[in-house]
């Protein structure tokens, strides 16, 4: 047995540059045109610059933007479920044929080079809809296209820069040619992945567990790039997840790495671009639970399973690992689903959202069957922290300092 | 998605008779030489005669004997992992070319026609040893093969009975025709067996509901046929796994039935043939747990697993699940296995089968984390029955009724 093949059937396309490639192209750089992305656009290089969007060899062209709106296909048939575009306005005056800098100064600056080979408009609205489902703003994914500026530049990039994350995330921070060497060197073939942007409570554990119990391994893959504001940093769930693995779990089923790309809350056509790249990390399958990758309530609750089972044949090599709802059931004694529980909700542990982070905030306990101590304590020091900088602010004394983190 | 094929690549082939066929071949059995067969030979003609052995058509030949031995194929290149053989001894005085009635008293006499094509002697020391790993007589399977008469004799057979299983399990006993139509009324595909011989405990509670979670649904597959003395009898295990799924499964995500067979208690072949007729009931999945199907020390515990891994591509279609042994950890706080739970022996419940024999028979109570209370009360009623029974033969009481059960 081997592992999955990158996505698209060919070797990993990593658009990284190194080594004296790299030196020149900076030298370069500093000769060609300026164009500062978001945030957005720079993680989507970080992620073509380490394969992970394998394929992919740079912002997207008219057609494969089409091409993905409608049927989650590039022109070379290839599948790919969310447009992967740069855009600029009439005031940076790019031309097709310009070379350009890209820039992002969140991220360090520098980021690569771009060759532009189309300029185009789109439909922002059309994009909408078809990828989010919804042209709402409030959706934050769709908020993210409908700031994108005047025209979408398309054409062959080069990376420049991992955009601090190793050195932020050392140890977790990871390439698909490191987590398939890992992989390689576990002999593990079977591995699910499981995506996460929240520390784990037991209702996620239960999920990995799962799938520890009948595959070779799990990787827990966490998104490092930007989220929305009321999420948990990276930091404080880096450590979060770290206190329950080192408590909870075997070593060497789980490994815990993360990737730098930036959430867009598109539920199912996230959940597609998610096992797309998972392919490319060396991951045979995608734990896919309740509202994967989903915001309010703008998908169904299993609706990032079901667009699976509609794409065509040969799409994808990583398959899902499709997971109900999941609790603590006080009949069962343990954890369980919608679909091994046969019990009533008074008999199960259900908490909010709201309720867990107003319980957290207020340094109150979860009870164990929702939550590891372990990592109870390390959320409520991240909130009492939250209340204690507002209470400062309140007071007139914010500095700088305190809201850095 | 459509159900797995049967065994073999063909439709799938039982050989009992039914309507006016199977009038005319009882009458025709009259007219024939009756040959006595073994309670496990029965129980093979009433597998093959539901189509569960297919794609067999009746005992095995010579070549066949040993192509199963020594390379787990039939002469067409079909895999299949335990000889289906038929002895007769020098007294029964039977040739080749005789067509024979098949009877066995404990099933209710005539069980089949047979058409002897081939008469043959084997050496059983090299059967035991290819197919138990032994030729310990201490062996319950090895002591069957080594009580078998003189001579194989080979031959396709006609079925013209079900053994009265049909009758002593209404609504468990099925046809893999019929647990086929049930998988496609429930529109399932991926459907996992569970193979018993036990009533169900926590730890298999748990291997069941690993399956649940990530399956469209599990087939509990109790064995209908003889076992080993000390073993629960039939009908008691399926008081208490009805007690089990009545209470703790989810309605439609799990159904009970059982199969004529009797154990051979093989360990690692033995989990292939459970394989190989599991297709057959239209399973996509066997689960494989600790020790699957076997007896004493004879097999490591999870050489049922790694067997599956020596065949060659295209052996079975059929794949497995395979779980590690698995128990409730107070740390955990619910039931886990060797592969998710880190903690130490004295955080789990460990109970052994003498000790759980020996509580129960003194009325005692299980922990509810090892047994569900609707199951111990069943188990702790028949283990008082035995012991009642054997202080009255003690007292000189005994009476054929309390004897039967």
């Amino acid at each position: 047995m081997a592992l999955v093949p990158p996505h698209g059937g060919g070797q990993l396309k990593p658009l990284l540059l190194e080594g004296s490639a790299l030196d020149q192209a900076k030298q370069k750089a500093a000769g060609l045109k300026r164009v500062d992305i978001t945030s957005r656009e720079a993680c989507d290089c970080f992620m073509m610059g380490i394969g992970a969007f394998t394929p992919l060899d740079g912002f997207m062209g008219k057609a494969d933007w089409q091409g993905v709106c409608d049927k989650m296909q590039i022109s070379t048939g290839v599948f790919w479920p969310i447009p992967i575009t740069c855009s600029v306005g009439d005031e940076e005056g790019v031309s097709v044929g310009d070379e350009l800098a890209l820039y992002n100064d969140e991220f360090g600056g520098l980021i690569a080079l771009m060759k532009v080979t189309e300029k185009y408009e789109i439909d922002k609205k059309h994009e909408s809809k078809q990828v989010f489902g919804t042209d709402d703003t409030e959706h934050p994914g769709v908020a993210k296209v409908m700031e994108q500026k005047k025209f979408n530049i398309a054409g062959p990039i080069q990376v420049l820069s991992e955009g601090g994350f190793p050195e932020e995330y050392p140890g977790i921070y990871a390439k698909p040619v490191e987590t398939r060497a890992i992989f390689e060197e576990k002999g593990w073939t079977r591995i699910a992945a499981f995506q996460t942007r929240n520390p784990l409570h037991r209702s996620h554990e239960y999920l990995c567990k799962i799938a520890v119990e009948i595959m070779d391994g799990v990787i827990i893959h966490q998104i490092l790039g930007k989220l929305k504001s009321g999420d948990i940093p990276a930091d404080i769930r880096v450590k979060a997840i770290t206190a329950l693995t080192d408590n909870y779990f075997v070593k060497d089923t789980i490994i815990t790495k993360g990737y730098p790309m930036e959430m867009r809350y598109g539920g199912p056509r996230e959940a597609l671009l998610h096992a797309v790249f998972r392919q490319n990390f060396g991951c045979s399958h995608l734990i896919v639970g309740r509202d994967h990758a989903g915001v309010g309530d703008y998908y169904g609750p299993f609706d990032a399973q079901t667009i699976f089972n509609k794409l065509p044949e040969g799409s994808l090599e990583i398959r899902t690992l499709n997971i109900d709802w999941t609790f603590h059931c006080y009949k069962c004694g343990g954890m369980a689903s919608m679909k091994t529980c046969p019990h009533g909700k008074d008999d199960r542990l259900l908490l909010s959202g709201t309720m867990v982070r107003k319980t957290l905030s207020e340094g109150g306990n979860l009870p164990a069957e929702f939550s590891r101590p372990e990592v109870v304590q390390i959320l409520q020091a991240y909130y009492q922290g939250l209340e204690e900088k507002v209470e400062i602010k309140l007071h007139g004394h914010a500095t700088g300092d305190a809201d850095k983190k």
